[in-house]
């Protein structure tokens, strides 16, 4: 066995351990551990507000707003999480659940979609590019919502 | 120098070649040529009508819908394209400027997202991974088609 398959096993689990520390800040609300994992060259193409968002600082900024949005519990589930893993690159997607809880205290939930790509440098493994999305309805452009994975 | 940046600028070309070869089906609503460019596995998050197609044969299906919507002439423009690329894996992403005339002939058109993983096999670069989305807006849950770049 070659020692290749080794290291991209270990890259694998570098990323998956990556987006568990992901999930757990999102989950905590903590945006100061999610820019940890983001380098300072993001390009990320979130699911609302904007096209993209170039740079940390200014996702970032983002993030707090999308914070803002989540007043109550929040819902956050990472599904069918696929990783490709070299030593040096890779990238993640998954079925994410999120939700929050509305202003009666009801959670209220719909099905995302994540893709995270990655670069390992001296700093460790880092986001490099996000994309994070709804389908929308083609006759009415309204974001699907319903969907069931 | 190292050989292995003359590598990766070799594998970024190649990418570059690969879009390329993307855009000019897409113009020409060539499903085939697009086929080629997807691996089997490939997981896909398009804009519209699912959360994900799983497999290359359901994607495929899904784009010969696509193109059922774009009856007239169309635009497929990819702007600010930034390539990630090792000798194994890649990563592109890119604004695109898409657009197909309306029934009087008037040319309709929004930005959307686009982003491309890749994987090198004896088959050569293969897209196993894409995501393709426009925002929406929160409040209202509607796609955002006027937002410029």
């Amino acid at each position: 066995m070659s020692q290749q398959p080794l290291q991209h096993h270990q890259a694998e689990q570098q990323i998956r351990d990556r987006v568990n520390q992901y999930v757990n800040a999102v989950r905590s609300k903590d945006v100061t551990q999610i820019a940890t994992l983001y380098s300072d060259d993001v390009v990320a193409f979130d699911a609302i507000l904007a096209l993209q968002f170039v740079g940390k600082a200014a996702y970032i900024a983002h993030w707090h707003t999308c914070m803002g949005y989540a007043k109550g519990d929040t819902l956050f589930e990472v599904h069918q999480l696929q990783v490709t893993a070299s030593e040096q690159l890779a990238f993640s997607h998954s079925i994410n659940r999120c939700g929050c809880a509305n202003e009666q205290g009801k959670m209220e939930s719909s099905w995302m979609r994540s893709t995270q790509c990655w670069r390992h440098s001296s700093d460790g493994w880092k986001i490099v590019h996000e994309h994070f999305s709804a389908p929308f309805d083609v006759d009415s452009g309204q974001a699907m919502f319903n969907l069931q994975p």
